[in-house]
């Protein structure tokens, strides 16, 4: 039983169900909204991300990589974080779409005048209906969501204990990085470019 | 041209890559040493998260679930995480193993008496070589790193654009996530469990 | 002329402005309201601190002082902070009580049932009267605040250079830290109890 | 016995004693190296701040103003710092001078080539001696400190919860703001210098 227990099945399954849910969100990535992202970055004066808790993380690995690049960018809530612009752009990584302080921050985003990018499993969310350029990222089918605000979720200890639940944050992550390789491409990064390449088909 | 650019092959090829090398990293799998973590983890009376850069937004990321799943669990780093104690466990994340300020905290830890424990792609590392516990998250074959301080490389402006750079990061946090399905089978979070098992095969 | 600009004047003279009004906040404290978040604080299960800004630091350095007395205590918005529970006390800084994030945090909060404190400039504010305890640190006189989201300044850009606006964010964490002090003597924390006597009359 | 408890006196005796320390550094201030740190922050291309505990909060509070005033200004360690550069200037604030992560960055800044200043209390302290400006900021009469490594006493959980102890972080957070005062002086921002002025003398 315990030995059943050990094997850790459950860990090895587990990653399986993640990577397979992660060729699916590229086979059904809409490429239009994904071109309009990369062109949004390419043509934004400077960058925020935002996510609150794990889409929050997701964020910031790719705020990272986008200062890697030598692109101006914040994330919004760290303590350099600068004032929005109308020239500038607004990302949000979201998988309801619905989380009270970044649809609040989305909003504002808007008034001031700078494009938003929303990254969600949901279109028709609060920030998918706001957002300039909205990239889908399929959660798990029948999802429910009934709690709509993230830091009242963490306060009320809502139990998102399934691993499953990570399923959007992760493909984010991982459709996050792979805007950098588009990035990279287009801009031209030859060097790395040819890593690139070389590294995809190794 | 411009055509064949905005078809974001680049993008779609890099979330294909990972989500192979994820599955590769979950066949290689050392079924011990994760038993070991997940025993430790059960086993410890606090339990304390660090890493670099996006390896710490992996270790926070697992972090968030942990806390989660009621474990009494802190960020090296961040305002409230107390002092390590003997009973406790320090988990790192940091594909060379060697990064500076983390390979010191480990070297605290042992000091101290805790346990550590390590994910990395490096086993005969500062870190690997210090740890009661190591997994194994191989980052992609052939990878040099010749720049062993993150915050050093951070200063110092190490390009580390190639989005093949992320295997590490993105697998441990994959691995991370399974572990948490691992620790829900072992609790025995029934009704959670149910529903990660119906998701798995779904 | 630079001679004249070179000798520092303005940095004196605004230390020496700060001291005076740390004074005067001092002499103005109300007891009773003090006492109350001293008691609350005692008889709290787990401690919660948020602010935004610099108000949010100075929350995040009293959690600092808090968790090294043996307090459970978190940060909102931090990786591993819990949920909140009805035993719990939520203590918000915020010179205006007026933030939108930390009000509405604020609510969240009694909505659950458990104890509210603000330590505000603003009595008459949302935070203030949704709260159990509210310590008063005045700003300066005539401070008018047109901006009420911290969120919406910091994306707008608001100019708040004046370093008398840092005036709230200072006091409140000097007397925060003098929370402590005060926390020592009723806990009886004897050899530092000592040592902060000594201090206080060398 | 309760009712002497109860009135607070030993917050309010913490107060005035913080103040009188603030009026002490103030008149203790060597204008020479404030006036060097001035010209170094109006000369440098990217100002970095660091600090480690409850000094890192004063560095990232100087941060926010110094962005608001509109310098390119990063916190090291936060998402989207970028590389330092021989025309940068790395701010360290560190009471012991001593803090080993903070110490082994500065050495890492001057082996680059940028510029090092530190806010500390201890002039021939390792960051002291390696640093191209030193502003002194005393900390109390008499101070030992027995354990140079922040993050070490974190891990081991030294009892620093006398009040203290805050006396060098606060002094260094006050005077930061007051750097804030003498730069908008100095770049002639003039309405809020007026403001200032007001301030200084109502």
């Amino acid at each position: 039983m315990t030995g059943e227990m050990n094997d850790c099945r459950a860990a090895k399954a587990s990653m399986n169900f993640i990577a397979e849910h992660i060729k699916k969100v590229a086979s059904k990535l809409d490429i239009n909204s994904v071109s309009d992202l990369v062109d949004n970055i390419m043509g934004a004066k400077k960058i925020f991300l935002m996510g609150a808790g794990r889409s929050g993380l997701a964020a910031r690995a790719f705020a990272m990589r986008l200062m890697h690049m030598g692109f101006q960018v914040h994330v919004v809530g760290e303590t350099t974080a600068p004032a929005v612009q109308p020239e500038d752009l607004v990302i949000a990584v979201s998988g309801s779409g619905e989380t009270t302080s970044i649809t609040n921050l989305g909003a504002i985003a808007k008034k001031i005048g700078s494009k938003l990018a929303t990254i969600t499993s949901n279109r028709d969310s609060s920030l998918g209906i706001i957002s300039d350029v909205v990239v889908i990222i399929p959660g798990r089918p029948g999802e429910e969501l009934d709690h709509n605000d993230y830091q009242e979720r963490r306060m009320i200890g809502y139990p998102q204990l399934a691993p499953l639940g990570t399923v959007f944050e992760i493909s984010a992550l991982v459709f996050l990085d792979s805007v950098i390789s588009e990035l990279m491409v287009r801009t031209g990064a030859s060097e790395t470019e040819l890593k690139m390449q070389h590294a995809v088909f190794e």
